[in-house]
């Protein structure tokens, strides 16, 4: 007897289409392995397409439909015509707070084989976790607009943070520092911010007295981007709010030579509703329709997936087989300086699993 | 007959006070060679020390005791043992807010002599400006906390973003491009913060309608932040809110090598009230009292100084020695991987004007 796993595959706008299916090739190949199935549904229509055509991204019953499933795996979101908010936020940001994903993981790590932009970076060196929050925070639909259109108008938005969501975000974030390298930092602006950052603050020194294995220090957003720039291997958890985590887990990548390579976890770490993984990069209207998307991202994604889904060996199996390919060979997708297609680069990798 | 400037030198904290006298040095050296004469009035203890003391970080009257002045040099502010935002809102804030200094300029320049971080970033290629909006945005006092203590505690932080602040700064930031490289770059996050940034969006649209000579973009705040590791030579004029405006521009000069360096302006550009410059780095508590602080934060800061009061030759004169100085010599003070001292640094640009 086997398990088996109900995974909801959402391919979404532009390469999303594109690098979902080697992520695929790859997890059917490692549950033969490891003895586990999966069963997938498509949602192939839930799209900024589906929007222009029918004025949602997704049916009313959309989320209704992913409730029961496991896990999702999504492509990416976003096409020219549909402004980012509306795609956004009637299609990832409801399913995250849906499912109240409240952990946004994002592993940053330098691969041999990769040529980081920045000198300090180098393979084997740099290995560390943004957690991000992921549904509170400076991403809120609390506010507005006042006299549209006249000299006096004004927007305000609200950026709300709650005791138990930050609570929940730095006890995820401790507890994995407790398993890792045992050291966080801590992304604030209490200096500019002062209302909601000074409280965040507080409850990471409430919350640091529970776990004195772990080292914690706190930067302020500014001086913490320079110095991912500036010293990238010197970090092990850092943990974020939605915005700050954001900006840093995109820097971090870019930091590491891999946007095209990075992958996402947005977690529900009490699994009583499915996670999302999705790779970090967006849908890339420009090479979309090429086959020459970067399909790492998809599939360090889905290692991710299996993570969280109890096979942990069959997750380090994945990253094995990226380390491998990209230490290894020299065929690469044109994001990374090559000229192979998807297809042969998702080949390449199965055979090296 | 000289024209005598009204200068308030309000050197703050740890290493601000051993950076404004090498500024002061310089400006003497300039006013003799260019015609203009520049007299001082010192603020020595508006600092966190008067904080403890007394309370409060300036006196009562404080920004009456600034308001007839032609210019403000601040060196840093911020000391341990006095929160972050005690410190900056009795100080730096009040002074950008009462003098209405709603544009905050930042310079990037990666100079011949400087190791940057980041392979990408070479001498002569990487030359651009960050406008920061610098009155209002994300750093609000509106907001605020309830059920202090308890599980249901929640803190809540306005941004404000209104059609008149926003518009003054994007109009500086076009007309800046237009006599630049004419090319521009609106940081947004439009897809994450639902109200206020497609509110910025949109003004910018309507202002670039304005100025049909000047090529413009916009970027997600977290892409933005990956492409100052990745391209950073391609931008010109980089317009931002406040908080993305303090994070970019920190990034940038971690970029460029330079946070030691970086200078900052607070411009009221209609010469209401005066202007207020200061160098990007902060009070660097490790290294204060040591007589070993770089210097050239402070002395470029200086240069934009001069530049706003109308002496842009001599503005220039400084921007010159600080090129040569690196450029021809290899003194460096620690933060550069030397061993010189604060005033030996001094000295050698001084030689050098
Ligand atoms: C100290 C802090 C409030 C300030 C800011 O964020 O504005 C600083 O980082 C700056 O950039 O001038
Ligand atoms: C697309 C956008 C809303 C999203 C975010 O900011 O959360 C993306 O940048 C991400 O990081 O997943």
């Amino acid at each position: 007897m086997t398990t088996n796993h109900r995974i909801a595959l959402i391919p979404g706008d532009g390469i999303g289409a594109e690098v979902l299916p080697p992520a695929r090739q790859v997890l059917d190949v490692l549950g033969r392995r490891h003895g586990f199935s999966l069963s997938y549904t498509s949602y192939d229509d839930w799209s900024c397409e589906r929007y222009l055509r029918e004025g949602a991204m997704m049916p009313a019953d959309g989320i209704d439909q992913l409730r029961d499933k496991d896990a999702i795996l999504l492509g990416a979101v976003g096409y020219p015509g549909v402004p980012d908010h509306v795609s956004l936020w009637g299609l990832l940001i409801p399913i995250r707070r849906s499912f109240r994903q409240y952990v946004n993981l994002r592993p940053i790590r330098v691969f041999e084989g990769i040529d980081s932009p920045v000198r300090g970076a180098r393979p084997g060196e740099v290995d560390f976790v943004v957690v991000r929050e992921n549904m509170e925070g400076e991403y809120s639909e609390v506010g507005g607009r006042l006299n549209r259109g006249f000299p006096d108008e004004i927007a305000v938005q609200e950026a709300v943070f709650t005791r138990a969501g930050v609570t929940r975000v730095l006890d995820y974030a401790f507890t994995l520092a407790s398993q890792r390298g045992g050291r966080l930092t801590s992304a604030t602006k209490s200096n500019g911010i002062v209302h909601t950052m000074p409280f965040w603050d507080q409850l990471v020194t409430e919350r640091a007295a529970s776990f004195p294995q772990v080292a914690w220090d706190q930067e302020h957003i500014d001086a913490l981007a320079a110095k991912f720039v500036l010293e990238p291997a010197r970090f092990d958890v850092v943990v974020a709010s939605n915005l700050f985590g954001d900006i840093l887990s995109d820097l971090a990548a870019a930091v590491a030579g891999s946007i095209g390579i990075a992958p996402a976890a947005n977690l529900n770490p009490e699994r009583d509703f499915p996670s999302m993984f999705e790779p970090v990069h967006g849908s890339a209207p420009d090479i979309a329709g090429q086959g020459i998307a970067n399909p790492l991202g998809a599939i360090w994604s889905a290692a991710m997936m299996l993570d969280h889904l109890g096979h942990p060996a069959a997750a380090r199996d994945i990253t094995d087989a990226i380390t491998s390919v990209l230490a290894k060979t020299d065929i690469r997708t044109r994001d990374l300086g090559g000229t192979a297609t998807t297809a042969e680069f998702t080949d390449k990798l199965i055979e090296l699993l």
